[in-house]
């Protein structure tokens, strides 16, 4: 019954049942998701993907964010706005099972707004509720072996959040919704492998394609299996060892997931933050000492042994690398106290400087810490040792970032595409999601 | 090493290399792939999808076949005819995986070779064998368990047949190869669970265009992983429990999987042909006795145990649902002396007459005989009593289908959409295909 059960509760969900909360997660997380597809057009796996795939391209009804009002059929705008917003690794994070959720239904969603032309804000909140909730619970029913088995479940889970939510704007029943997810479940896109090429953010992409065409397929009467999700050859037995999922849907509507979402405050993997964070306050205070290249001795960083796991790159080649590279992003902080796209571009990467520092960095795993905790000792050539505790890194469900960072965040990435007068004037029409009578208007201003 | 042994195998294939006989088993399988496209595309399941995805069409570079001089961009062309040349569960069969190997491949390479406009018929035929061969071995590869845990293999390996070929077409070089096939692999699209839907034959187009957006992007310097097939968390791994890739892989070039490509004399699953092989010849040699509901008292059928377990349905209500009853293909053998995809129909499927032959039909698991195999006992209201024994089917390794045969097929279902005239031109265009200066000029004529 888990395919129904979605289906009927996306179909009937209003926008009056949703708290101020939920809203407001909601809009922080397409401000968040527009600031990062507006700072990753310019990367080469979003402009090799635009350039590759022109030939293709239908009417343009659909906006390529930050690509200088470039426009596209929705579908391929939802692939390539889907890239872009993922290729810095800088989106957000569903915590719980390190989804992230806004990248496929958003892309879906935005793009086929324009398309229809005449979505409100409103409207488009609701739907990009609807396929976060669904996209993040049914994760939570196959997480962890999912994830271990080696897939990645951003896309995988959120081929069918896209579903759910362009399903939701075309105003689906629900045998055509449980025929969209169908449609999107069977499109199982993403494997672990790919992580550190340009194919990993090619898979945000692609799920919002999938849930797009799924839910376009489903909302002419294309049929798939009204049982996907549960049946005994359905998509959660496929793809998942473990299976929760009944017991994760029953709290829709009640524990919801996108209230749950945070933002990245650094363009990396998040297993990586504390020891940036660290780095950068360090660099905060000790300013006075002139934390450069030549003031440092060494650094010793204790981390959670899967730090080193996943992000034990000792000598990062180019950007990419880099942000599997725990001592690149320490020494970034050492030496910028930023981390933000800049600090990730292949010229710092190879940079003397950062190479020097990056190799006076040493790191110890320690199971006794926490995944977002670190201990770092800098021993300075003055002779000075300074020890940084960091117990949760900021962007952590303790520590979440402010608006006033997640501002600061969203204009740093598209200054860089826009201008600053036009990441100030992006950074208002984003906000203002809520009360936009227009979603198509408010893509114009981007 | 796979993934490089795949790639680099791919490329280095030379067309004289080719035997006179896998020649012809290409030529063979792109002739009764254009047949089941064309005798799909106007199929609900194919116009549905045409329809509904219109608003995203781009340059109408390729044709969707059957579709009255209709054409699209490569990318929807490969999906759409894809769609088509499966729809009717009348596509060829690899019999060692029941892969059906030439939708996938073929959809994306025509579509491609149109877009391009320059490609001869030989450069398509050695493109079309680099992509069945990687596709079947690499399902050899992790078959059975890929399919036993729920996995379409047709589209699974589909994805990357296509990339294959695709990618061969383009002349890309080993490690660009590598890419595509990454590239491919990571979009593992087909649960089982979507047989008796729409989603069935989409899954053959979904992997046709998965492939050549692959091999496009690979094309521009998109990367993905080199090892995407062999890795420990790569596509063999996360996709089945079983792995003998490197096994089957060895045979390379010296084993020809295309050469065993099989071609189905009926449109329905490949378990019914016995039966209804056994019932055209009664038919045929009963005429005398006027095989019609009325002269039928009852047919008692013994069938390996997986034709029930796969088409018991006792009483299909449409065509779709026929396919997966071995109690109609029984009925139109015996009334018909035929099965194309006319007695397919739903209107045949509803009427009184093969309702009431149906009805009279009863069927029996033997573990004693193959699945090809079947014996019919027929009771005639005039107290003659028939048996036929079928050792193996019309279409099995033992019994290939005749050129004739193969012709009559395809005029078969062609003339349906084409008229006569048509069928035959379309049929004499592609038998040439070896011959052909430009693939495109052969789709124009189609």
């Amino acid at each position: 019954m888990a395919t129904e059960k979605v289906a009927s509760w996306a179909v009937n969900l209003s926008y009056s049942s949703l708290s101020a909360e939920v809203v407001q997660a909601a809009v922080s997380s397409f401000y968040n998701w527009v600031g990062c597809a507006i700072g990753g057009a310019t990367h080469p796996t979003t402009t090799t993907a635009y350039e590759a795939l022109t030939p293709f391209f239908g009417k343009p009804t659909s906006t390529l964010l930050g690509l200088k009002g470039a426009r596209t059929d929705a579908s391929h705008a939802a692939l390539i706005n889907g890239i872009a917003s993922h290729v810095h690794d800088y989106d957000d994070t569903h915590l719980a099972t390190i989804i992230h959720p806004t990248g496929p239904v958003a892309s879906a969603l935005f793009a086929q707004s324009e398309a229809i032309g005449t979505v409100k804000g409103e409207d488009f909140i609701l739907a990009l509720v609807a396929g976060i909730e669904a996209e993040c619970k049914l994760g939570m029913g196959v997480w962890p072996k999912h994830y271990d088995i080696g897939w990645h479940i951003t896309s995988t889970v959120g081929s069918i959040g896209a579903a759910v939510a362009v399903g939701k704007l075309l105003k689906l029943q629900t045998v055509p919704m449980q025929h969209a997810i169908s449609i999107a479940a069977t499109q199982v896109t993403g494997l672990r492998e790919m992580f550190g090429t340009d194919t990993k953010s090619f898979h945000v992409g692609r799920a919002a394609q999938n849930g797009l065409l799924a839910a376009v397929l489903a909302s002419r009467g294309y049929t798939g299996s009204l049982q996907a999700i549960e049946a005994p050859r359905g998509w959660a037995r496929v793809v998942s060892v473990s299976n929760t999922v009944d017991d994760e849907i029953a709290s829709l509507g009640s524990q919801w997931e996108i209230a749950r979402n945070a933002f990245k405050p650094f363009p990396c993997g998040i297993v990586v933050h504390p020891v940036i964070d660290g780095c950068i306050q360090l660099h905060r205070e000790l300013q006075a000492d002139c934390i450069a290249a030549d003031a440092i001795e060494r650094a010793e960083v204790r981390v959670h042994p899967l730090v080193l796991e996943l992000t034990g790159k000792k000598t990062p080649q180019d950007g990419l690398q880099a942000k599997f590279s725990v001592y690149h992003g320490g020494a970034i902080g050492l030496v910028f106290g930023k981390a933000g796209p800049a600090q990730y571009e292949d010229k710092v990467v190879q940079s003397t400087e950062i190479v020097t520092v990056r190799d006076k960095i040493s790191a110890t795993a320690d199971d006794s810490l926490g995944a977002d905790e670190t201990e770092i000792t800098l021993f300075l050539k003055n002779g000075k040792t300074v020890v940084k505790h960091v117990k949760h890194a900021v962007g952590s469900v303790q520590v979440p970032m402010t608006t006033a960072q997640l501002e600061d965040k969203f204009v740093d990435q598209v200054s860089l595409v826009l201008g600053a007068d036009g990441a100030k004037s992006a950074s208002e029409a984003c906000w203002a999601l809520q009360s936009s009578q227009s979603v198509a208007s408010l893509a114009e201003g981007l």
